[in-house]
């Protein structure tokens, strides 16, 4: 392993720790319990498995890496805030979303050589990236772990 | 600027990024605030700020940048929960303690090299190091941002 490779397997490392403590932390509640805020007057944890999951889920234009697969989880957990639209999709399909979009996503870095990771991200033009270089796939991972983090702090403020 | 010097550049600029939003945050409460709790029965904002500090601190020692600055937090913001320890700093104290770690952290940061961010941290032996050379300054940099991002989705919830 280079040290190019290294530096992205600790930028992965971390996103995969992530994750995982996020699983493991929605995996914690029943079905029910996801219905809790996570503070008074807060988001519900339901809200912050779907928000999580179509974030997510917007890697993979936003890096060029295919379709999105769950482009109907925006209306209700990115465009809108919590409990602005009645009808939720069950805990259970939402659980195996976020599980597989990770997979998914998973499989694709795993796949990706120090160089793609410094390919731009979609979010910026062509012109643009020869002034920014840094806006790359690489600070969309970095900047996508830590908003994993950011909601896994708040997750775990919920007594059950 | 070399590929290395970029993947470096990008775990950099998100340690930034997330200390300015949780530097921002912080000061948007008043030192009589930083009393609310977080959420209830959990901990005030005043220990994030003690903890969040106390903890950027020891990466002194822990990337070899020199010696810790405020040890004496770690028994009331680290080693203990919050309200076990009487007598806490004053909050402007805190607040300048805060800025003064993250200045001193960014001087060295801004100096090391991709090949010095790939020494090991001294939590792992040498001889670990070996096997293990992902255990390195810039885990420990990616994860302490992690961190901070964790407790900043945390203090975004408290209603002022």
């Amino acid at each position: 392993m280079d040290n190019q490779q290294l530096l992205v397997r600790i930028a992965l490392d971390a996103w995969n720790l992530n994750v995982k403590r996020t699983t493991d932390a929605f995996n914690g509640f029943t079905d029910e319990q996801m219905f809790i805020e996570i503070a008074p007057g807060r988001n519900r944890l339901v809200y912050l498995l779907g928000h999580l999951t179509a974030v997510d889920d917007r890697m993979l234009p936003l890096l060029s890496l295919g379709n999105r697969q769950y482009e109907q989880l925006d209306e209700a957990f990115i465009t809108n805030p919590d409990r602005a639209i009645a009808g939720l999709p069950a805990i259970t399909d939402l659980r195996t979303y976020w599980a597989n979009i990770n997979d998914v996503l998973t499989s694709h870095f795993n796949q990706l050589t120090p160089g793609d990771w410094l390919q731009r991200h979609t979010s910026i033009s062509e012109e643009d990236f020869v002034k920014e270089p840094h806006r790359n796939r690489l600070s969309v991972l970095i900047s996508r772990t830590n908003h994993i983090s950011f909601h896994l702090g708040q997750i775990m403020l919920v007594k059950k």
